[in-house]
């Protein structure tokens, strides 16, 4: 029924093959006939879990970001490793980023995180019945992690000090659970 | 005080300027004095609308997305001219794919998409008491535009059906508005 929306692919160049992304220029078939070219960043996927404590609190981590320069206030996520199931990479990153396990991990959604440019989704999981293990960061990870209750996070979004899109949309997963 | 947590740059290789997007590969000291390498996304930044009818409806575009091969539901975004700002950048695309203007259009926040991998920005409007104009459609954008009600909202994306983390990302500022 998406006929009249749908871009058909007619060919493709590698352009950058690495370490996190590749780079892909393709060219496109318009619905209209005309041909167009489509940058396209290929990512691995990822996963971010939003862990709740027993009392109500939520696990956020503090980071530095390269790409923005600057900490941000996150869920916890990470990228799936090759061959690994989003499930796997959840509780493992739940555990490398937290020191937290959790007895209860669910899949709530997977989102698209820009669509106009990568193939990236990001697995979002509800994690509750959290039970303390060790912390084990990744080797080149430095991150801290704090416990929030809603109405911090509420009024962090409002004020411009939680502006990470995964986040926010796990949020909205949260309320709408 | 994220001393601590930050990396500092050494050195940038630009590896692709392109039309939407450009890629950089740059060398970072993690904070363990080791050295790292950071693939970067540049992207120029982008708006996004949550356009609120007066029956308190929303408008939603249908719109192909070639990066992940699939008709996505979003609310109306677009990228950043060269030197426009983001105001007027908002007014702009909810015109072109819409049709409608706002007398009210007021930022709620910006967020990163992909802090991991792209500095992509998309400062986040929410837009109200809407009249209709002309719809004037980019030359290479095919979409199709409908009303949804928050309700008919909430069920697409537990659904699986609405799945853009800045749609959702919106539909959190919406409801703490």
């Amino acid at each position: 029924m998406d006929e009249h929306l749908k871009e058909t692919f007619v060919s493709a160049e590698q352009i950058y093959s690495g370490k996190v992304v590749n780079l892909r220029r393709d060219i496109v078939c318009l619905p209209n006939g005309k041909q167009a070219s489509r940058e396209v960043v290929e990512h691995p996927g990822a996963v971010a879990i939003i862990p709740v404590l027993p009392d109500g609190r939520i696990l956020l981590v503090r980071q530095f970001r390269h790409p923005v320069g600057q900490v941000l206030l996150e869920i916890p996520a990470g990228k799936l490793d090759p061959g690994e199931s989003p499930d796997a990479c959840a509780a493992r990153e739940l555990e490398e980023e937290t020191g937290y396990r959790a007895k209860s991990l669910e899949r709530k959604a997977s989102v698209f995180t820009g669509p106009g440019f990568t193939n990236e989704v990001i697995h979002l999981y509800l994690a509750h019945d959290l039970f303390k293990t060790a912390v084990n960061p990744d080797e080149d990870e430095f991150l801290e992690v704090g416990a929030y209750t809603p109405e911090e996070i509420r009024r962090l979004v409002r004020e411009g000090l939680l502006c990470d899109a995964k986040t926010i949309s796990g949020l909205y997963l949260l309320q709408d659970d």
